[in-house]
């Protein structure tokens, strides 16, 4: 419980272009073509995990959060979606005793016992159909993963794809060249399809990064993509769990995103065999998972970076 | 339909800092307080409206989006959540002409026709409960307003607060000396609650917007501090419409964000007298909604900033 960061091993790729080419630092000079640095780098991230939200044992709402504070998170979600009035109307919160595969209990559960009287059905049922709900995965992150991981349609995993270190780094900025009314507004998410040369094929943007994923990937299945092997998919933020299962879902062996990725989207991307790439920020990016996807130059049979053990977990000021 | 971007009034202030005070540019010389400057600024905002995805007439997800590409949304929604195996499964997608209040369609709902035999029952039972489906607003962004406002246990609008641009500004920098998660992970977002005089009072992290939302606004409820009059909420990313119905939902008549506020956020503020800054960025950021409770030290009756009309709408490229 409390649990809000987690320690995972990861690969650094930096990409040292001639000068000019790159607006990072780091840049060599007078370099002929691009040099790849690659390290293990054991990175934190901030944990994600599905809190069940039940009030007298039916369940309301299940939300993709950080541990911790979830007293709070319950209450608050209570009353801005109108369930309840006031903080009184709850009489009481119980961590449900849930036991994650290690039978260990995993905290993920929160039973709510309202003041009788309190409450409102209609809010109940409302919030019960609101944004936060998730089906895409069970109370135990891990038991859903495995659900996932069976209901994939393709096998990600075997998808023999490799992608240059320096076409990579530069996904970014071409997703940037590509978007509009990003500039405009500066509160527009965006994804692009990719080859794995490089080459934008589909760019669509939202206010939302889920419907901006959903977009790019129904687009491409209306032009008969599907399944996405051989293929990257570039977000211009976060990395969460539901992205990554949504690039899984259409057969994308490679995602990558400009902001950190979440604890569960690396478990999932690990267990379903994706690599993810994240913090992909001229000249550097940081793998993930399956860093043997990517390319850095070296001659073939040299394998520059293997694919990483599994994650560790510490609890930081308890 | 497909108006991605809108034209809204705004105001736009500038704090200029004794040097050394902001690290902003802008900063004036040697002046012993801060001066505020304030003027009219029309802003371009990303649009969010509702967007109602239904399959043989059912409701299965009602999802907050940016309009155009509604049927890739739709269908890499339903890819991506397992309901259909390809795009070939999806027989027919149309608009439903439903009606706005001023009775032209809206062109927010999509009716989809599966082939026969496709589609799993499962998968759309399970798409029903998933994370894009949002019951806080109706299929028409202005219906669904009204219904919020109607529905608000405080009278946020009434609220005589005011705060001081120079407070106002810091709040940002404030709200990430508080955050812990944050600087190991750089994947956290953050909500703080701070008094009208820029005191911080409760911060939460969490890798969801939302849930720290939720998190600090139900610590509060715990401490007894609900309704939040005259009390301001920093959130550490964008304004979306379901944050701001969740501070009007507590009582906050201050909302400020670091980043852009979408156009539903500025309709819903406007509409129930919440102050909503966004681009809080010292030395300057943009009020979209009640400017008037921005002191910016000038004396008494001399209001610096009046509230804004109605905002206007464009079609940018169709």
């Amino acid at each position: 419980m409390g649990r809000v960061t987690t320690r995972v091993p990861a690969t650094r790729f930096v990409v040292d272009e001639p000068v000019g080419e790159l607006h990072g630092e780091l840049v060599a000079e007078g370099a002929a073509g691009p040099r790849v640095s690659v390290r293990p780098r054991p990175d934190t991230l901030a944990v994600e995990e599905p809190l069940e939200i039940r009030v007298h044992g039916e369940v309301v709402a299940v939300t993709m959060r950080t541990p911790g504070d979830d007293f709070d998170l319950t209450i608050g979600f209570l009353l801005t979606e109108g369930v309840v009035a006031a903080a009184d109307d709850v009489l009481g919160l119980m961590h449900c005793l849930d036991e994650g595969e290690d039978g260990s209990p995993t905290y993920n559960v929160v039973d709510v016992t309202l003041r009788a009287g309190a409450g409102s059905a209609e809010a109940l049922a409302s919030a019960t159909r609101s944004t936060y709900t998730t089906s895409s995965c069970g109370v135990c992150g891990k038991a859903g993963i495995d659900a996932i991981r069976t209901r994939l349609p393709h096998d990600v995993a075997a998808d023999p794809v490799r992608v240059r270190a320096a076409d990579l780094v530069r996904m970014p900025d071409r997703l940037r060249e590509h978007q509009g009314a990003f500039d405009r507004t500066g509160g527009v998410h965006a994804a692009g399809l990719f080859t794995a040369a490089g080459e934008v094929l589909l760019v669509r943007e939202d206010v939302g990064r889920h419907n901006a994923v959903d977009k790019v990937l129904g687009a491409a299945a209306r032009e008969g993509l599907l399944p996405l092997a051989g293929h990257v998919l570039q977000v211009s933020g976060r990395a969460s769990f539901e992205l990554t299962q949504k690039a899984a879902m259409a057969g994308v062996p490679v995602l990558s995103a400009v902001s950190a990725p979440s604890s569960l989207a690396v478990d999932l991307a690990r267990d379903v065999g994706l690599t993810l790439a994240a913090f992909v920020r001229p000249p550097r990016f940081t793998a993930y998972s399956r860093p043997d996807r990517i390319d850095t130059g070296e001659p073939a049979g040299h394998p520059t970076a293997q694919p990483t053990a599994q994650p560790t977990h510490e609890t930081p000021g308890g």
